[in-house]
């Protein structure tokens, strides 16, 4: 997941002022957990706090089994994402087992275990009902961001018929954790937007964990050839195992590319960073009538070269994850056709949490991908 | 037709090269004709000019019986056409009537009376065999660019079985000269990358020939609401004419745009100007998940906003016209079902060229959308 | 709304049981209301029933203004329809304003004037998350059919978030009413499965209601040829108002449709009758490459002649209409571009629904399209 | 490629006819070639044929390295295929190199090594400009049908410009045969047409060689299950090879289809056999959804039981390969990605011509897949 600059309005609060609290609620909310909470700039903690119990008759809380850290999570950290005010809970993936659902809950009940989205959608509104759940006019990335989220013993979630996936049987709950945002993500905003078709050649610049994600998904349609590019020799050596046929550094990408497509340049070019000289070299890869996909979270503006670009009938797009391929990646990872497990490459007890904050944060030196925490 | 920075490779002149020169044609070739000659930075003279014959198989010589005048022929006088040499005859518009055919030429035969697409294509290589006839790699627009175009009583068409169509009786071919290049460049540039959808919000940035030509096609898709950005206020209320709901001047188009869209912006953009002005604020008129499709030929780059777009899941496109539409737009004039001939607003003899040049140049004080040249 | 012969597994049941009876709503539903009920084949009649609370937290309760009686009212007093039961209330159209909401309802509240879509859908499940809401797995047409309907003073619409549409302020809410059903179905099933598309050819087999709805959502796309085939001449005199460039009997229908395509047939090919004889037709009348979109309600196998169709790239759809469109047509109607009040030819006050009945029952007699009851 | 039972109109012997014979061509003419010719029902031989030259300037001639058998050329021995008179040359498939090509040919020259699509195109008209190149005006498969064929030492190919495909260095050229028909049918009429994506379930009726081509390109779409139906053991056996994960005999296939679908069916089942039963089975296979995509090709009429399918939002599709995918299909082959040397089990030289046409009409017996024929 990664911040949300413009941000959704959240009208979370207002629903549960709205609502009586009942005496049994009330003795609940006494009960504490553990949870990761985010105390301002640089500041996280892991801290007592009140367990969450449904809020609106569509909620559902979950007792997490496991979670893990996402790059946002540090953006978090650095004050980048200002929806995120102090004492929130962070974390918006996991899975776990479903502890409590409120009375219009239709899909789960307690003891289900499920895989929490990274998106609340409500399934009903404008945007969902178009499948771009990332602007639910009542969620969107609400989960440690807007509300508290999944790197706690439990977490609430808002929407819950549509926001969660039952986990189906004999399926390895970690390698699930990483359908919760960093497959679809790389799935949905590089490999579909991107429109990567058997045949095709595609170029990804950036190979860290969601580069990868979008190298592993991609051979889902099966190009004739994929290129990674990055400047961590090491990262591209991870992604030849991860099913790169080419790497290059990022002063060697264009002549790399050109000369393995007759100079033509790559059908999809995956930005995979964020930073303005990424996006100006996907530029340069690019094939005429091709499609440059930003994945990466940008903070500043970028050139863009409309006087190359204005006849290459080239198309240019965005995407925060919707998450709507989430119920066909569970499908194929219960299928064994999915390494999503190989992303992991540390595990955590809950109990070391700052710990697996600090590896996650020193990746390239870690050699960390993804890490997963056992609550 | 716009101008081609990116110069595709043009292989005609070998192709001329390499075919014997029959005495028949030697003969003919002395015939002469009339023909607007580009001579270098604005220098455009009628002149005599050796009448041309078929130099390939696949080539065959219409005599034409109306041509236009385009923005980009504009562009050529200025000297901003690198590709266009002095002493090149000057449009790639126009009908007329097969004078002569090429051995290798099936689907005419000298009488027919045909439209000449601006975009010439070979209909085998890679990029033809995708619909990207206008990245043809033996063709393009070559017409009054690389080779001798259609402001000329005669005009050599290379690969003429793909680069010309049949005229149905009864069709007015004034109207179909809007169907060399306006017609389908508003419609593939702007409304079908635009992805433009019954009951959508579409605005258009730009109300010049273009811009109209996009207007009007738009509405074969019905959407819901049509706005018009642009600064002449007479060429706003031609807008309304061609359909527009709603116009405003740049200075108010945001604020338009989202009083009519509940702050959302529009789903499609269409950028028919081609500076960086327009293209920024196209940025601020698009709502999530929508799409900016370029039409404006662009000399400079342009900022784009990726800190505010990254999460907005939209595209940007771009376009040169590929004229695949052609045969689906002819079908649609002879059903009289595309007022085509509305874009006419000037007629002149060919012998009147300069003046209708000078008409066209001065196109906002003398209201003039297209001008009709009869040979 | 047409017959669901495979029938959907209806929840309602037991949602309905598992929650305890509020006292508030056990004297709530000692209230009564007027209803159109069924009782068994060939009996209707307008009784004294108890008015409906919601019975589960996503449930919301209307008070109708208008209703309307489809086809497939007729053919459940027939006996034609098993999953309805004798003393269900009929209808699964009209308008009202919200009387009550369930404590899960997000999106509307008492006095919102609403439009029901004649599907039910929770927007959770596969089939919803696809955009397949005839086939939600506890919803799709249940109204009139596994539960009481909309032709009574209330109904209680199940998933009511997704299942009702607030009404725009200054739309007819009498042509609304045409958007709870046969809009949507002509259009999704029809003109979308169809792929129509500006240019194409089109024909339509069948001008009653349904087509007509066909036809009239055909032209929001700007086909070059509209073609209607009906034995009854008064309502091919109708089609024409609606739109259609030629008519024709069925006997003469292939004749027309060849002379008017060069003898290859036409692109699109509507069904809109459901026996094997009109089916047989369309594939007398369909292109190389086109699509026979069925919208009939079919009792019986037909033939299909793969022996002359193998070889022609063609396709055939069938669809239970989605209403995933309705939000869309809704968007159109408000901006006049849909003329659904047209497809109004009689109103009658809910008194008389008996009388209603024996109209539409008649329809060619009296030359009905649809009727319009007002509560 | 399968027999044309609605033959195109074939324009080739007036093209033939209106060109003036050269006396070198008439001297070249009497040159002889060793070629299979059929000679009416169940006679076909190795003759001497005199060899061919371009009779149009868009022809080429193509000495041929390795050449195939296909099932319609028993269709054709069978006196299946009207359209196929007596004393053609047999044969729709191989691979050679340019002999001679004519004045109005850009793309290729003598001495270039090609493959030969079953589908001649001339790239212009109407049906080759929507990618429909099967239903050519001025060709489609005309190969060893209309004129003749490829089972010979040279074959005239017309339009060859948009006919033939240049070999890339280092591919296996008997591999390439392959792509002359097999595998773009079993890809495009199968698995584009099936709508093969990520994560589907499929179902394939019939393990012959078209069946298996459906197989092996399928997986180019990762779905998430692949099952196959035959009554012949060792073809299901074959089928596991070739990635099928589940296998079955027609009796229980509609079982296991269910089992491992929840009930439900495949998303896409492919028809790969052509006889009623085999597409009456496809109709249990479905589910809702999904599409059943016909590859077969059916002599006589099936049952379509609209009864049950009505609302079901299926779709059914026939489709003559229109071979528009090969340049993809050969990227993929020169990457290494397509196993499509795997088909070939068995390898003659030209001289057992006799012996390869036996061995491949007891294909069962003798476990026979594709045979290759060597020039």
């Amino acid at each position: 997941m990664f911040a949300r600059s413009s941000a959704t309005l959240v009208k979370e609060i207002k629903h549960i002022n709205r609502l009586p609290i009942r005496p049994l609620q009330l003795a609940r909310s006494m009960a504490t957990m553990k949870a990761l909470v985010y105390n301002g700039v640089n500041k996280i903690a892991l801290e007592d706090h009140p367990k969450p119990s449904p809020t609106k008759a569509t909620d559902a809380v979950v007792k997490l089994k496991y979670s893990t850290i996402c790059g946002t999570d540090l953006h978090i950290m650095k004050g980048d994402v200002p929806t995120c005010a102090p004492g929130t809970i962070l974390g918006h993936e996991g899975v776990g087992i479903i502890d409590e659902v409120g009375a219009g809950i239709s899909n789960f009940k307690p003891g289900d275990e499920v895989l929490i989205s990274c998106i609340s959608s409500c399934g009903t509104c404008e945007y969902c009902r178009r499948g771009m759940n990332s602007h639910c006019t009542s969620g969107g990335w609400v989960l440690g961001n807007h509300i508290d989220g999944t790197q706690a013993e439990f977490v609430r979630i808002p929407n819950a018929d549509s926001s969660l996936y039952k986990i189906p049987a004999g399926v390895d709950p970690k390698a699930m954790v990483m359908l919760s945002d960093i497959l679809p993500t790389g799935f949905e905003c590089g490999v579909l937007n991107g429109k990567v078709e058997p045949g095709n050649s595609v170029v990804i610049v950036g190979s860290g964990p969601v580069g990868l994600a979008a190298l592993v998904t991609a051979q889902l349609y099966s190009p004739s050839l994929l290129i990674m590019i990055d400047p961590d020799e090491n990262r591209l050596e991870v992604a030849k195992q991860f099913g790169a046929h080419y790497t290059a550094t990022p002063d060697k990408a264009e002549e790399l590319v050109k000369s393995l497509t007759d100079g033509k340049g790559c059908d999809t070019v995956i930005e995979a960073v964020g930073v303005p000289a990424t996006f100006h070299q996907c530029q340069d890869l690019i094939a005429p009538g091709g499609t440059i996909a930003n994945v990466g979270v940008h903070g500043v503006k970028a050139d863009l070269y409309l006087e190359k670009l204005w006849d290459k009938n080239i198309s240019i797009t965005t995407r925060l994850v919707d998450t709507t391929t989430t119920p066909m990646l569970l499908k194929l990872l219960a299928a064994r056709k999915l390494p999503a497990e190989k992303l992991i490459t540390h595990s955590f007890p809950f109990a070391d949490m700052l710990k697996a904050y600090s590896t996650f944060k020193d990746a390239a030196e870690n050699k960390a991908l993804k890490v997963i925490i056992e609550m």
